[in-house]
């Protein structure tokens, strides 16, 4: 009785197979039952027929619930009337165990009920659907930089120091001291850098951000790739490429799952390099004709960082994600490299994704000047013996160097076009939400 | 001057090439240099002739320190007696930036020495050859799931109640709430394991354990399969098919990577299933045997969990993994399927690995009945509304299921044949050890 998988099914028709699974749905007409039987890799209908089975088999179909286990044996068919789409007509159904009545009906739900039964909720389709694509990328974004040259080197979780203030760290008890969950393996990825040349880091990542959107998560995966003697156009270039490779991916392999969450693909589609760059000054200019149109509420003025309305009109206006390069200095890290040609801006960028999903990528070319930093720190307020081993790097061979930083449940929302980065991670944590 | 990386020179032998990287090592006769040149993708010796180049060529290649950056201009060839060795003659040297006198000169280093300085450090031949081994038992890991049907599910760092007891769990305030930092990802596993039916969660698993052993860090990387419908046997199939892809990989693709660390690659050669699996009551005949002939210096009693001495005992009886199945009930975690013939045991295994390396792989049938679950909640005195979520699993469509887990650095540390987990991951994190 070895087990088929109903992803695997279109190679077995007409042979008897047994699966193993669960049933989604059911409906009945007196001597006729529709069953739809899922296994975690895919759906399928089997058909029992009064007439043709035992007792015990029809009887079973009559009282499973939705959400019992129950294994199947039968053989599969295409649908007569739907290429690609595949029917079993059930011989035999053996009850594994009887559910109790499932608190996820087809009925709305709310929010905040769905959260607290997420370990239920991901038996659905739309869920399904989601997590495979996020799979899918993750798989992708390992692939081009594996296929790519790039060497893993993953980045400690637990950090001594904190990268950019203390505000919105974790704070831990670790034996006598005190640690910092990281917000970032990029410090780290500049050591690996000056040691591999080309490395990503790749892992979970925290912030104690108090902020209620529906684009933070206390806990995150992040990709973080870093080059040694790469320019901010180096960046610039990995980043579109890399993004359209993921996107590429998504479309080539997850048809499905986008068809089944409503994604306009086209929107999709055209994701192919090269990707619009947009110096800062002439965003500003952008944002500040737009206000003088009408067209968004508040007056951008020169010196501030972009907000989520600013991105949204500017990424508004184009089909692609948007790189924006040379920020001020003074709204980013203290570890960017200023501009040669304008120190007061720094050699930066963020790329904003399309649709109105704002920054998903935020990077650059870090400062490979011991001085720099040294007054940088200062001016930071930083403390200078915590960055000793950072400041090693300029001391011993140091290069220009950059990198970027792009979170997945960003990717995912955005790739999947959902409204909330809360269904982009199996178990979401949030201000208030721990559980399940 | 476009970059060409040290790994690819073979395609461009008799071209002119620029290298873009550091000064490994340097010696000179006059007037003749030999530079030993990396750029994190590998090294390459580099023949500078003082009659050949320019006054500036040369003063460059005096005056370069170890570990300055440079970059480099030449024509590569093959070695004249050593086929795939390379060379390059250098036409020209810029000096990026000078090195500061470089702490780890190739004389002998204390090990907390090196590991104060473990971001210089990761630049040594021996580092490289380890991190890159362990990118590709990474590499390889998510491969063998993700084309054996797994979905990636990623379970969350933040849990809120304890897995197996709070005495080596990290705390974490979270707003006004406590969470803990994870253990294992196997519970969350068993609600995607029911939802995607193969599932597998992989990222860094945490443990506040004061223990300074050659085995031990405090932040791991881990790997956690779990599948629906699995019994015991399938789990050990499962594992030993994993155990031999992996290590078939790492002999396949890093072969340059173990001779550099001296690895005997005939041991692992013979990592093929099947595996040799010994009921723990058969274990503990051999190791009573042992002490009889004084072998081993304690005597094992029945009933008692597995330690050290014993493992590296029963391991070194066999050239590949032995799987140590069926232990006490009372020595394993709660969820622990009973053995149905004989209930004080359970249907778990652990996996030995030769060479004394002892256990890198524990898993088993988790037990899918509610009933039992609910007593042996209340005998281990855990708070049973923690694991509602859990138990809703036994609820709704309860099936019998099983995974494992293993430890990437300990097999990492195994398959690179070395004496301490330290080096297994670019920034060990360790009871004393936070830094760098």
């Amino acid at each position: 009785m070895t087990q088929t998988y109903i992803s695997e099914i279109a190679k077995h028709l007409g042979e008897e197979v047994t699966i193993k699974g669960w049933l989604y749905n059911k409906r009945s007409s007196g001597k006729l039952g529709f069953l739809e039987i899922r296994d975690g890799s895919g759906m399928i209908q089997g058909v029992v027929s009064k007439k043709d089975v035992s007792d015990e088999t029809w009887e079973n179909s009559e009282k499973v619930t939705q959400e019992s286990s129950i294994i199947v044996g039968g053989v599969p068919r295409e649908h007569p009337k739907r290429p690609g789409v595949y029917e079993m007509d059930i011989s035999r159904l053996e009850v594994v165990s009887i559910a109790q009545e499932y608190p996820i009906t087809p009925k709305e739900h709310g929010v905040e009920f769905l959260m607290d039964h997420r370990h239920l909720w991901l038996r659905s389709r739309r869920q399904h659907a989601i997590l495979r694509v996020r799979h899918e990328i993750i798989k992708a974004v390992r692939d081009f930089f594996d296929n790519n040259g790039f060497t893993l080197c993953d980045t400690p979780i637990f950090t001594p120091a904190a990268c950019e203030g203390t505000t919105t760290l974790f704070e831990v008890d670790y034996f006598d001291e005190k640690a910092y969950l990281t917000q970032s393996g990029q410090l780290y990825n500049e050591a690996t850098a000056a040691a591999f040349g080309k490395v990503y880091c790749f892992g979970p990542t925290f912030r104690a951000e108090k902020s209620k959107t529906r684009r933070h998560l206390t806990e995150f995966w992040m990709v973080e790739p870093e080059v040694a003697y790469a320019k901010l156009d180096d960046v610039m270039s990995l980043a579109e490429q890399f993004i359209s490779y993921i996107v590429a991916r998504v479309l080539e392999n997850r048809k499905d799952e986008l068809a089944q969450l409503e994604r306009d693909t086209g929107k999709l589609e055209s994701i192919v390099p090269p990707f619009p760059r947009l110096q800062y000054d002439e965003a500003v200019k952008i944002l500040q004709e737009g206000h003088a149109k009408g067209e968004i509420e508040h007056q951008f003025e020169w010196g501030g960082d972009l907000g989520s309305p600013d991105e949204t009109y500017l990424s508004g206006r184009y089909d692609k994600p948007v790189m924006v390069h040379r920020y001020p200095a003074a709204v980013k890290a203290f570890y960017m490299e200023p501009d040669p040609e304008r120190p007061d801006l720094a050699l930066c960028v963020d790329v904003l994704a399309p649709e109105g999903y704002g920054e998903v990528i935020g990077g650059g070319e870090r400062s490979s000047s011991l001085e720099y930093l040294l007054k940088q720190i200062k001016a930071h307020d930083l403390p200078e013996e915590a960055f000793g081993w950072y400041l090693d790097l300029r001391k011993y061979g140091s290069v220009p160097h950059g990198g970027f930083g792009m979170g997945i449940e960003r990717a995912v929302s955005w790739i999947c076009g959902l409204e909330h980065v809360r269904e982009t991670i199996p178990f979401p944590r949030m201000l208030n939400r721990l559980k399940p």
